[in-house]
């Protein structure tokens, strides 16, 4: 499954608003329609938004290079709008600002065919890399599971959130394989069931047993003892481990220390925001109350009724019993962790 | 609002699987048209479900007292239908059996139209005694509120679950007519959206100010501080005050619990099951997975997921802050209370 397809300047978005019903690929051969697609949730997913905003800029920068005009701040001027697209995620800032590095290694005196083609590179290898990412916080999470687990997961991290395999979907698959994951309880999550519409889907793909249940029943499940754990991706995580994640996240937490089962969280280096302290910091997007008064085109509230719809939440550390990275598994004190981690990659990601 | 009417011997029931798109009356002239609009939730809420029962057995017991046959063990056996509708809520249990307990005080000499008629009579006590109790719960639960606040309720414990004004919603208006309750966050909730077509219906059509959210944002709600008690009905009540209600209501205690909200719950004594101890012997009804893998008729989850449904949990008496009732309102430790209760009321409900 390819959700991220880059191919002779043209960049295949699978439409995850149409999934399970159609797998029907979006063609974007223009950076506003990149921009249109992630604001559109077409592709979402923290480290997939980052990829796909990295290909956008590099669609933008082949656009600028083929016309006349200062070719510079206009490049800066749609990383801009694509900044825009969605405020939580911090993948789509750090790849656009890993991209705007590279640009700036050249002088004013390089074509700007030659930047456009550099950037091609740099976005190919934010691509590979988020798959070698996946594959290592895959390895790396399967560990921390017992033989015969149930867990639960929330919204989708797999495939479809990444370039390649996903975080917490990576770290499913390859404890299914490994014989230590027996049952994924998935939840739907209102208002645009993620869970039910693709992570069914993926885990289906791979064979694993799913049961789907709505997000009320999270507590109960676990009250019963149905599932042994909970991992979830991540949307930005700050210096002390607090976590914005898909709204829901944090009930979760909240209710996994409740029964004593085990709250992780999965996700690339490229999700933390050490420049954030506490999650209370993080932008939380908010979105149409439409999402929330109705149900895959069926009105289901009286028209006119308020609404609140946090996409996000965020999670405190304490709640979090692990961080799974590409570079191992933080647990608290977060803020001392990720220190550590620091140093042993020597400040890069 | 009138959810239940009876009148000329037919059952009026507003329909509220059609709203709140249609207000749309079902006209029920046969016992077997009543056990399938509770089954199917034309009608539903513990009251409303005790009520509309006593008024099928009404109708079975007209049926046939008109035809030649053995009237008593063919009313038991309608009895025994009605019974099999539901298995949770306890106000079913508890109707059918005070009117056969009137049928009881009849010998077999007196003329079958006479059980049915003193049936009708007990039908519209049970009827009558909801609304005065409704009126009671509302009082003795407003008086829990302080000046401004704002409140979350789960499902629907309204004019629709009840003969007359609700439960946790008869609260909810009179604290609102009382100037304490300035805001109710309504959940939806997922499966069957109880919350979102019926309460913010029945709250608007008071004024009351609402604000719908799906139910994985009650956890977010009050970390951020925006609401100030949770209270919700109730299906069935043990002796230690253990509480079975709608699926989230435990996720939802826990989630009040761990911010130092209070978890009301507001049920007549009629909901009370005496004969059980412990939550964990109260059967859970597990309804069709197609409630779960779509709505209103959308799918949205893979053909042939496996799905996990029930539609009530337990929420254990110690997560309770205080039960309203119509005697007045029951604190923790819920044995004494409620022992305490019934000596006042001498045994009777």
């Amino acid at each position: 499954l390819r959700s991220i397809v880059w191919q002779d300047g043209c960049l295949q978005l699978l439409n995850q608003t149409a999934l399970p019903g159609k797998a029907e690929y979006i063609a974007c051969r223009d950076w506003r329609r990149v921009a249109e697609a992630i604001r559109r949730l077409e592709v979402r997913g923290a480290p997939a938004i980052g990829a796909v905003a990295a290909y956008g800029l590099v669609l933008g920068a082949r656009e600028l290079a083929a016309q006349p005009g200062d070719f510079r701040p206009a490049l800066l001027a749609v990383a801009g709008e694509l900044r825009k697209t969605r405020p939580t995620a911090v993948n789509l800032f750090w790849a656009l600002d890993r991209m705007l590095a590279v640009a700036g290694r050249y002088g004013d005196d390089t074509p700007p065919t030659a930047v456009a083609a550099a950037l091609e590179e740099e976005a190919g290898a934010i691509y590979r890399e988020d798959e070698a990412v996946n594959r290592q916080i895959s390895v790396n999470g399967a560990a921390l599971f017992a033989p015969g687990s149930a867990v639960l997961t929330h919204c989708n991290a797999g495939a479809l959130a990444t370039v390649a395999f996903g975080t917490a979907l990576g770290v499913i698959g390859e404890a299914w394989r490994q014989g230590l994951i027996s049952r994924v309880f998935v939840d739907e999550p209102r208002p645009l069931l993620q869970g039910a519409r693709l992570t069914t889907w993926e885990l289906r793909q791979e064979g694993i047993p799913v049961t789907l249940i709505t997000d009320n029943m999270a507590g109960w499940v676990m009250r019963r003892g149905m599932v042994q754990a909970v991992i979830v991706g991540g949307d930005r995580i700050t210096a002390r481990g607090d976590v914005a994640n898909k709204i829901g996240t944090y009930s979760l937490a909240v209710l996994a220390r409740e029964h004593g089962i085990p709250m992780y969280v999965a996700a690339p280096l490229s999700t933390f925001d050490f420049s954030l302290e506490s999650g209370d910091d993080i932008p939380i997007e908010e979105r149409s109350a439409d999402e929330v008064t109705g149900f895959g085109g069926v009105r289901t509230a009286p028209e006119g009724i308020e609404v609140f719809n946090p996409a996000f939440d965020v999670t405190p550390g304490e709640l979090v019993t692990a961080i799974i990275t590409e570079h191992g598994v933080l647990r608290s004190p977060y803020r001392e962790a990720i220190a550590g981690l620091l140093e042993k990659t020597k400040g890069g990601r």
